[in-house]
C-alpha cells in the first residue's frame, strides 16, 4: 500500500516542507533511519493549537494538535526523501504535552498522532512504541510537540 | 548468566506483559535494537507511585516507581521476546520523574532504574547511557515515567 | 577538517571526562552510533547555570548553559572514544529547558548547543535533528540538559 496514495484517500494534504530553524535540521538519516526534529501543530508560521492543554486547551483540541503535529512531520519526512513510500515502517513516537498541573491525560493526547499513524500504515508498518510526558511550556507555547523515528526502505 | 535465572535469584516476579492502548505497542524491534515504550510504575491497571515526587512522594518512593517502571519495561520485553535471554545489552535509559518545583534529585529517582539494572544485568551488559528530568505531569499523575532501549543478540 | 583541531582554533578546553554517577555510564557506544548520557552545564563539581530560564537565568545564560553542556558531552565523547575525531557526524540533539511557565523561547536557548555544533562540525557533519521542550525542575536546579547521539566513524 502506498503512504502517499493512503494520504490522499485520507484527504490530508501535507503543509510545505518545515524550514529549518538556521541552527539544525529537520531529518537526519544514518543507515535507513530516520530521526525527525521535534515538531509543533504549526502550518507555515502559525501555530495551530496554543497553551496548556487542561487549562486554556481541551482533551480534544490537544488530540487535534498532535495530529497536526504528526503531520508537519510526515510533510519534514516527505521534505527529505521526496515521497513518504520511501517510509518502511513506523519505529518510536514521543509526545510532549503542555500540560496543566493536574492534566494527567498526555496518552489520550498523544493518541491524535498515533491514531493517524495506524490510518496511514497500518496495524504492521504503524506499530510503533510511544512516551508521552507532561511538561511546563513547549516553543512559542503550543500545547504539543511531537519527535518521531522511522525506518527507511 | 541468563537473565531470567538471575531474576529468579533476586526474588523478582514480571508482571503479566503489559498490553498496549488501542493505539501504540510496547516493543518495536528493528535491527536488533528494541526501543520500549514508555513505562509507568503499574501493575495491571493500577499504577503505584502517584503525584509529584518531593511533595505528595519521598525521593524513596520514587526510586521505587523508577524501579517497577523499569520491571514493567521488562515484562513488556519478555512479551515481545519470549525471553529476558534475547537481551544483548541495555543501551539507554531515560527517567522522566514528576516533580514538585524545588525537587532536584531526579538523578537519585533515576538509580531505582539503573541499580536494579546492574544487579540484573552486571557492570558490561548493564551500563547504559541515562537521561533524567524533571516533568510537569505523566499520564496517570505517575510519580515516574520510564524509557528503555537495548540491544538484542 | 579534524574535530580537535577545529576545537583548538576556537579556543575551547573540555573538563575533565565527566565521571559517571555509580549508576549509569557516560557514553554507550552499539553498532558505531555513541548515546551520551543527559549532560548538565557543570564543570567538575560545579554546576555552572542554575535555575528557571525566563525566571531566574535570562535566555542569554540559557543559551550559555546549552553551550557549555554541549561541551561536556563532547568530553564525555572524547573520554570514550580517546579523540572526537573519532566522530563522524552528528545525529540528534535533545535540549531540555528548566523554564518558567511563561517562557517558550525553549528552541532559541537550544541554539546554544546548535551554533556550537555548526562552528565545530560545519554544515554536513553537524546537520543534526532537534527537539527542544521545557521541563518543570532538572537534576540539581540546572537551567538546562542536553542529550546528543552521534554517528561514528
Amino acid at each position: 500500500m502506498s503512504i502517499e496514495n493512503r494520504l490522499k484517500e485520507l484527504g490530508i494534504e501535507l503543509p510545505a516542507s518545515a524550514p529549518a530553524g538556521a541552527a539544525y535540521t529537520p531529518v537526519v538519516i544514518h543507515e535507513l533511519v530516520a530521526y525527525v526534529s521535534g515538531q509543533l501543530p504549526r502550518d507555515g508560521d502559525r501555530v495551530h493549537v496554543v497553551g496548556q492543554v487542561g487549562r486554556d486547551v481541551s482533551l480534544e483540541e490537544g488530540k487535534r494538535g498532535a495530529r497536526i503535529a504528526f503531520i508537519r512531520a510526515l510533510a519534514a519526512l516527505r521534505g527529505a526523501l521526496g515521497t513518504l513510500d520511501g517510509i518502511d515502517r513506523m519505529l518510536k513516537l514521543t509526545v510532549f504535552v503542555h500540560s496543566a498541573t493536574d492534566f494527567n491525560q498526555q496518552s489520550a493526547v498523544a493518541d491524535g498522532a498515533s491514531e493517524l499513524i495506524f490510518e496511514l500504515f497500518g496495524k504492521d508498518r504503524g506499530a510503533h512504541a510511544r512516551t508521552s510526558v507532561g511538561v511546563a511550556q513547549l516553543p512559542r507555547s503550543a500545547a504539543v510537540e511531537v519527535e518521531v523515528i522511522v525506518a527507511l526502505k
